[in-house]
């Protein structure tokens, strides 16, 4: 089970985030490309903290809207959308390639991921923007019951795929996350966050906000990188799975 | 001699430039990245012109200012302007991988231009991001008599250097061009800017505006695209210039 | 009846429309605020010609989005949107009080435009917008056969409409327009348009694309400024409507 | 002698300073306008405090560059940089104008406020973009040994101005700041700061970092609001200034 987070999320003068802190702790820096967040200068730096931390660095493409943090829906043509998706990744990978790395895989940034898990039609314009820029970079997704929809539409684009899972949210018994307006959608004691993280990793499923269990199969869990705890969680996560992961191995 | 031209500097709804009409005459397409100029829309349609009309497809970076186009020069530090550049390099050339095709060199914008031009940091500055970015991308700068200054600080970086000359303006005897707001520092006759370009050409050298004879080596001559005589000038210094190497290779 | 046109939506470098040439027809201009089109510099030219021209001012704001020219709808909180349409009310009269005139009413843009019409959550965030910023500042809105609806919302709020009609669009039986994406939504015979405008003018109607006559009361006409035939319309529409509105007052 | 503070320089989901816990205990508070910083949403929520607390809001206008934060120069002809700031002056006050009050002075921010105090026509340009829009908005600049000069400019174009100084920088002894990338450039021990502070309320002067007195006339004093530091230098000032100020009254 590897640990993904959103970095280099700050823009010029604006920080958010504790990239240096958490980067050490992290499998996976999903590294923002400038449109949504992140300017050259941002998307360098955290390169190269992720380089030096032997960390693999994810596109985390978003919608053009700064203001918006990409969190605003904006309707477009999907031409457009996988336009605006291969400027990203081949932005992103500019700056790697000046560091002698490369992106290894592909993660869309809130409203684009939202979109990506409603709407096929822009889950398949995902998955052609990145056939068409390196059929190899897998795309990131949520991990959910109806995993086979999904699984099914990337193979037919040869698009492999990620799953991820989220420790800091609530799930609903469909398998979704329970929106952020309603309470107690994120989870903010640290202990509530390891035991999802846990039954994620050693039992592949999550207890509902209605209490029932419902399988979730993950590669990958999701941290936040901009909350007070966000370096605890990263520390304390990284030690659990890496002891799960040793004593599996000893069996 | 190649011709080559900027392109692709069409933002959004907004047009500029005659790109597929003049695509076919030239061989190198100087593509703006999507910061003075261009969005992942019109860069995907303007790199796909070039493709068809296998013209080699050049980064045409500068400064984030799309308000400005690039023109208004902006003071910042050296190692942000690089990234700036690297992930300009990467944007376009991720658009031009999604189509199978690659950049080729690398030209500098407007403001940029001039400041690379003007100024030894800015110039190192640039041949730092591609040397760090890719070293096999020669960059374009302007043919001038004191070439020698600029290849030899290209050489040190690694960097090949391509020579452009400009064929609709009027050159100072000192071999730099004469400022937009004198006078007579564009020429607008068809007849004038084919009798430059062909002097440029067969003599390698330009008859400045105060009448002398400057020597200036170039190894490719910029038209503009948005002017009204654009396809007009395109067409004829192509037909001119075929000519030219077809009768000089006859000898 | 009053003759409206968008204005000032060039922006830096990139033109679009013909205001110069257009300005003298038309009672009423709709500039631009800077958020999908604009820019401080032709927002103060754009003012300058229209105060020679003795026209009305409007503000014209749109979502904040430049690269898809306002035409994009972004999902957004109303209290967000309230107050981008008030800072775009406010940067347009700054602009406006410089040179010692005010704008006079408020036509939205394009998707911000439609989402008025489909949206009363929407309607709403305007009408507040306006009633904090100048309750004498009249929105302007499409006449439309329940046309009631928004005038008691409008009431409520103590704001005043401004009906308008389009010349140029092919309208549906129901009152609305035939969207673009349908083969005839747009004409573009410089008769029909006229026939369309003195049809609504005269006789507080249109004939829709299915044939049927629909009662339409209109304050103004809309005509597009980037059309080709833009001043040839706005001058043979200036025309009829003067000779038709000192015909009535002979009598 | 007045307390400004500069606020409202957060942006979208990005944010910079204490605004809340500074507003109560300063006079006035310059807030960013849109194009270096602050977006409509933060500068109505900073109008909103600025009213609560009955702080004068002035403008604080910038180039047009966030991502820079309005601390790059960008080059432009004066006419363009006038309609800029007029811009900006309007939307700040649209904004006021919708909770019911005004701005009531201007205050440029960053590398404009820099190239206002080194180049004359930049100065004018903006005492022409104020006479323009309100002439009785004084305008806010830096209060140096040579204020004759500005003075008599001001005094042309019919616009006042307000003089501060700075608590938290060291002067040189020619009246100007020590450049920030010198040691010493920036004070960030509290007693040091208020000392400086009493000393340009009840001396007119300040200690140079050479160690020589130097006349300096300020109306106001600038405080930081972004620095660690930040609310307990408002407070203390704060109180210390009323102190100062009764004591002085009651002489």
């Amino acid at each position: 089970m590897l640990i993904n987070c959103d970095m280099g999320e700050s823009y010029g003068t604006w920080k958010i985030g504790h990239d240096q802190t958490i980067m050490p702790f992290v499998d996976m820096a999903n590294i923002a490309c400038g449109m949504h967040a992140s300017d050259p200068s941002v998307m360098l730096k955290t390169v190269r903290y992720a380089k030096q931390n032997k960390v693999q660095i994810g596109a985390h493409p978003g919608y053009p809207d700064l203001q918006g943090f990409g969190r605003r829906y904006i309707e477009m043509p999907v031409e457009e959308l996988k336009a605006y998706v291969i400027y990203q990744l081949g932005a992103l990978n500019g700056i790697c390639q000046s560091e002698g790395v490369a992106i290894s895989y592909v993660k869309p940034h809130g409203a684009l991921y939202n979109a990506m898990m409603k709407k096929d039609e822009i889950y398949i314009a995902l998955l052609e923007a990145i056939a068409s820029y390196d059929i190899n970079l897998p795309l990131m997704i949520m991990a959910v019951p109806d995993h086979l929809h999904y699984s099914k539409l990337a193979e037919q684009y040869g698009v492999k795929l990620i799953f991820e899972a989220f420790v800091d949210r609530a799930y609903l018994s469909n398998g979704r996350l329970t929106p952020r307006t309603l309470p107690g959608a994120c989870h903010e004691d640290l202990e509530v966050i390891c035991a999802q993280a846990m039954q994620l990793t050693a039992d592949n499923s999550v207890t509902s906000i209605e209490g029932q269990e419902v399988k979730i199969k993950a590669d990958t869990l999701c941290i936040h990188g901009d909350g007070k705890l966000a370096a605890d969680i990263a520390k304390t996560l990284r030690a659990k799975i890496t002891e799960y992961t040793e004593s599996v191995a000893c069996k």
